[in-house]
C-alpha cells in the first residue's frame, strides 16, 4: 500500500473496529440481561426480560446486518490481501466476513420467529420437564425442526443440512468429521466402559453427607483462586443450571449450583465454569471490545473447562493437595476417609441416566446418542413424535438403563427446547478429546506441571495454554489453535489412551 | 373526529406507542446495567460497563431524539385536542412531548460526554470517599459543573440556570417556589431543633449492641412485605447506597445496606426503599412499558418513602406492633428494652454530620444546606475548590458540628459525584412536607388507618395512596396530583404541625 492507501485503510479499519465494537457492547448488555434472569430475577420480572433481551436483540441485529458494514467489509477484504494474513486486521476483517454473513443470510422476519418461537419454547419446556409431558412439547418441536432445515436453507454452500450448525459453533467441523471422531471414540469407550463397570465400585457414601452450603462453595471459590481465576475480574453466582458468562474480559462470571447433601456437584461444577472463564480472562487485550475477544469455537472453550474440571480437578496430584485442606473444612464429615478413597470416589463410574451428572467416561456416550438422533432428525429418518421412544432405546442399547419417564429421559436437556436442533452436544465431546491435546503438548512443554499440581501451583499450565491457545480468542479458527498447539488437529488417541490409563489403575484393568 | 379520522388517530397513536415502549425498554435495560454495577460488578468490570451504558443511552437518545418520533408528537397534539384533556391520549401525549423536548435539546455527543464523565466521576469517587481525598475530586467536579451549566444552557426558557434540573425533576417546581418554602420551613425548624436538642436525649444505648446481619435483614423484610412490597414483583440486595429501581411494574427492586452494630439503619432503609416500590408496583397496569409508568416527581415519590418511613415506621402505633417481635428476633440484645425506649430511640433527634443517618427532625437543615451550596456553585458564587470548606462552615452555622474530614463532609453523597450538580437534593424534603399532606388526606378518608398500623395492617392506607397518588403515575404532574388529592398544593404547615406535635410531646416542650 502507499502511503495514502494506508491512510485510507486505516480509516476504514478504524470505522470498522467502531461498528463491531457496538456490536459487542449490544452483545456484552444481552450477556447482562441473562445473567440477571437466570441468577436474581424475582419470578414476576420474566416477561418484561423476554420484551427487553427481545428489543435489545432486534437493535444489535440490526447493526450487524447493516448494508453499510458490509460494504466496508466488502473494501476491506480487498485492503488486507496485502497485509499479512497472520495480521491483526486480516484477522478481524475475516471474523467480521463470517459474523456479517451468517447475521444477513437470515432474513429479520425468520430471525424474528425463530426468537419468539425460542422463547415460546423455552417457557413451555419449563413446565413440560416437570409434568413429564413430552406430548405437549412434540408440535412445538416439530416447529423447531422445521425451523432449523429452514435455517439450514439459507446456506446452501453447506452440503450436508446439519453442517450449517455444526460450523457454526466449530468453524471448519463438518457432521462427516465429527461422525467418523465419533465413531473412532465410541469403537474405544464402550469396551472400556464395559470393563469397568463390571468391577466393583469404589466407596463413595461421605459424598451424600451434610456439608454446609456456604462453606462448599467458599471452597470451590479457593480453588478456583488458585487455579488463577481473578475473582476482581469476575464472581461466582447461583443458578438451576451453572454457566460461565462475560461482560468484558475484566468481568467474566460464573455460576454454579449447591446442595447440601452433595460434597462434589458444586465444586466440580465451580472447577468446570472456571475453566471457562479462565480462557476469557485471558484473552489477548488488544481484542477487547472485538469479536475477537471470545473463544475460538465451542469445543476448544470446553477442552478448557474439561482440562481444569477433570484432567486436572480429578487427577491424583490435584487431590494430594487438596484433599488435606477439604478434610480440615469439614472435618466432622471427612473423618473417615482416606486421600485415596476421595481420590477414587471423585471418579467413580456409573452408568446414569443424566448427561450432567455423569463421570468422566460414560459422559461422552451421552453425548454421542445426542449427536445421533438430532442427526437423525435432522436427515429425516426420526419423526420428533418417535424422539421420546428412540431416546429410551438409545440408552438401553449405550448405557443399558431406561429413564423411568421422559423428565429424565428426552426432556432433561434444555437445548433442543432453547433454540435449535443440530449441532448442540458435540461440541462438549469434542472439548473431551481436545483437552487431552493440550494437556499432553503442555505437560511436554513443562515436565513439570504434574509436580505443580500436587503444591497447587498452576501457573505453568495456564501459562501454556494462555500462549498457545486462550490468547488467541476467535482470532484463529479451532483447527489452527490445535495445529499450531499440539502439532495435530483433532485427534482421538491422546484422549483414549489417557481414558484407558486412569481408568485402567482406578479399576485394575489388565 | 369522523370514524377515518380516528382510524387515522388510532394508527398513529399505536406507533407512538410502539416507539415510546422502546425507548422505555432502552431505559429499563439501563437501569438493569446501573442496579449491577451496584450491587454485583466486580471491581475490574467498571470500565466496561461505563462503556456499556454509554452506548445504551446513546442509543436511547437516538429513539428518543428521532425526528419522525417529533412530527408524530406534534400530529397527535393538534389530534388530542379533540380529547379530553384528561384521555390516557392526552396524558401521554403531553408526556411524550415534554420527553422529546428535554432530550432533543441536547445533542447527542454532549449526552455521551456526560455519561462517560458521569461513570468515571463515580469511579473516582468511590475511591475518594475511603481516603479522604477531596483534592482528587475537584477538576472531576469542575468539570461536572461545567457540563451541568452547558446542559442548563440548552434550556434558555427558564429564568434561573437551576430551574431545568427543579423542573426536571419536579415538573413546575422552580429555584424561586422551593426557596421560599425552604424558608418557611428552615423558620419553623430551627427553633423546634434548638428546644429539642437542649433537652436530655432518651436512651440509645442499645441501638448500637450486636445484631446479626442475616437476621436484621430478615425482619426488614417481613416489615416490608407488611407493608404490602409484594417480593415476587421484586427483591432486596446489598449496596452501599440504598435505593430503588425499576425494571417493569413486575420488577421492582430496592437495596439496603447493614451493620451488625446498628439495629435501625438497615431496617428504616428498608422502610424507605419500601416507600418508593409501593409507588411503582401500584401505577396502573395500563401504563406499563410506557413513560407514564413511573413516579410523577422527585418530591412524589419521596413523599411515599419519607411517609412509609417516618410517619408510619417512626409512630408509636408502628412500635406497639412491631417491639414485640423484634424482641422475639434478638431477645438478648433487647432484654432490658421497653417498647417505649424504643419508640424514643427511633426518634432521637440528635444534631449529625450524615444525612443519611440524620433524624427526621434535622434531616431537613442537611438538605436546604445542600440545595443552598449547589444553587452558589451554579450562581458562580461558590468555587469547586472552596466546597469542602464552605460545606464545613454551614454545618457549624445550621448545624453547630463540624466534620473531621471530608469523607464525612463534602464526600458524604453521591450525588453531585455520580451526575449533575443542581436539583439533586431538594426533592427529599418536598417529600417530607408532601408527605404529611398525603398522610393527613389518608387518615380522614380512612379514621380507622393509625388503629390498623397497631395491628400491623396497611391495606387502607396503601390503597388510599395507590388510589389518590400511586396510580397516575407520571400520567399527572405533581401539582396536579397532590391538588387533587388533599385539596392544596405544596404547603408546609401540615408538616411542621405534624413535627412539633410529636417532637413537642417527646421532648416535654411547653
Amino acid at each position: 500500500m502507499t502511503t495514502d492507501q494506508r491512510t485510507a485503510f486505516d480509516t476504514r479499519f478504524a470505522e470498522l473496529r467502531e461498528r463491531l465494537a457496538e456490536i459487542q457492547d449490544l452483545t456484552s448488555i444481552g450477556a447482562v440481561l441473562g445473567w440477571d434472569r437466570s441468577t436474581y430475577l424475582p419470578e414476576g420480572g420474566a416477561a418484561a426480560r423476554g420484551r427487553q433481551s427481545a428489543v435489545l436483540s432486534r437493535i444489535r441485529h440490526a447493526k450487524a446486518t447493516d448494508a453499510d458494514l458490509g460494504r466496508l467489509i466488502d473494501g476491506l477484504e480487498r485492503d488486507v490481501e496485502a497485509l499479512e494474513a497472520d495480521s491483526f486486521e486480516a484477522r478481524l476483517v475475516r471474523v467480521a466476513r463470517r459474523d456479517f454473513d451468517r447475521a444477513t443470510r437470515l432474513p429479520s422476519d425468520f430471525v424474528a420467529r425463530m426468537s419468539r418461537h425460542t422463547s415460546e419454547t423455552y417457557g413451555a419446556w419449563t413446565k413440560a420437564r416437570p409434568a413429564n409431558d413430552f406430548a405437549a412439547m412434540v408440535p412445538r418441536l416439530e416447529q423447531t425442526l422445521e425451523l432449523s432445515r429452514q435455517y439450514s436453507a439459507f446456506f446452501p454452500e453447506f452440503s450436508h443440512p446439519m453442517d450449517v450448525f455444526v460450523d457454526g459453533s466449530d468453524e471448519g467441523m463438518t457432521v462427516q468429521k465429527v461422525r467418523a471422531v465419533f465413531a473412532e471414540l465410541r469403537e474405544g469407550l464402550v469396551p472400556l466402559v464395559r470393563a469397568v463397570t463390571e468391577r466393583p465400585e469404589p466407596r463413595t457414601d461421605f459424598v451424600g453427607r451434610a456439608y454446609d452450603v456456604a462453606t462448599q462453595l467458599r471452597f470451590g471459590e479457593s480453588v478456583a483462586r488458585d487455579y488463577g481465576y481473578d475473582f476482581s475480574r469476575g464472581r461466582q453466582d447461583l443458578t438451576a443450571h451453572p454457566f460461565m458468562t462475560r461482560f468484558s474480559i475484566d468481568d467474566v462470571r460464573i455460576t454454579t449450583r449447591v446442595q447440601e447433601n452433595d460434597l462434589t456437584d458444586a465444586l466440580f461444577s465451580t472447577l468446570h465454569e472456571t475453566g471457562h472463564a479462565l480462557y476469557e480472562q485471558n484473552v489477548d487485550r488488544a481484542f477487547e471490545g472485538l469479536p475477537l475477544a471470545r473463544g475460538a469455537s465451542a469445543g476448544v472453550h470446553e477442552s478448557s473447562s474439561r482440562l481444569w474440571e477433570n484432567v486436572v480437578g480429578r487427577s491424583r496430584g490435584f487431590w494430594a493437595r487438596y484433599f488435606g485442606p477439604l478434610r480440615d473444612t469439614f472435618p466432622q464429615q471427612l473423618a473417615d476417609v482416606s486421600e485415596e478413597e476421595m481420590y477414587r470416589a471423585v471418579n467413580v463410574v456409573r452408568k446414569s441416566l443424566i448427561r450432567t451428572d455423569a463421570d468422566e467416561l460414560t459422559y461422552n456416550l451421552h453425548v454421542i446418542l445426542r449427536f445421533e438422533l438430532e442427526l437423525a432428525m435432522i436427515e429425516g429418518t426420526l419423526e420428533v413424535r418417535d424422539l421420546a421412544d428412540a431416546w429410551h432405546a438409545r440408552y438401553e442399547s449405550d448405557l443399558g438403563m431406561r429413564a423411568p419417564d421422559d423428565r429424565d429421559g428426552v426432556l432433561q436437556d434444555v437445548h433442543w427446547f432453547g433454540g435449535l436442533i443440530g449441532g448442540a452436544f458435540h461440541g462438549y465431546t469434542l472439548g473431551n478429546i481436545l483437552s487431552l491435546q493440550f494437556w499432553d503438548a503442555a505437560v511436554k512443554a513443562h515436565p513439570g506441571i504434574p509436580g505443580e499440581i500436587e503444591r497447587g501451583e498452576f501457573g505453568a499450565l495456564r501459562g501454556w495454554l494462555t500462549q498457545n491457545v486462550y490468547r488467541f480468542g476467535r482470532s484463529r479458527a479451532a483447527a489452527e489453535v490445535a495445529r499450531n498447539a499440539t502439532g495435530s488437529e483433532l485427534t482421538v488417541a491422546p484422549y483414549l489412551a489417557y481414558l484407558r490409563g486412569k481408568y485402567g489403575e482406578l479399576y485394575n484393568l489388565s
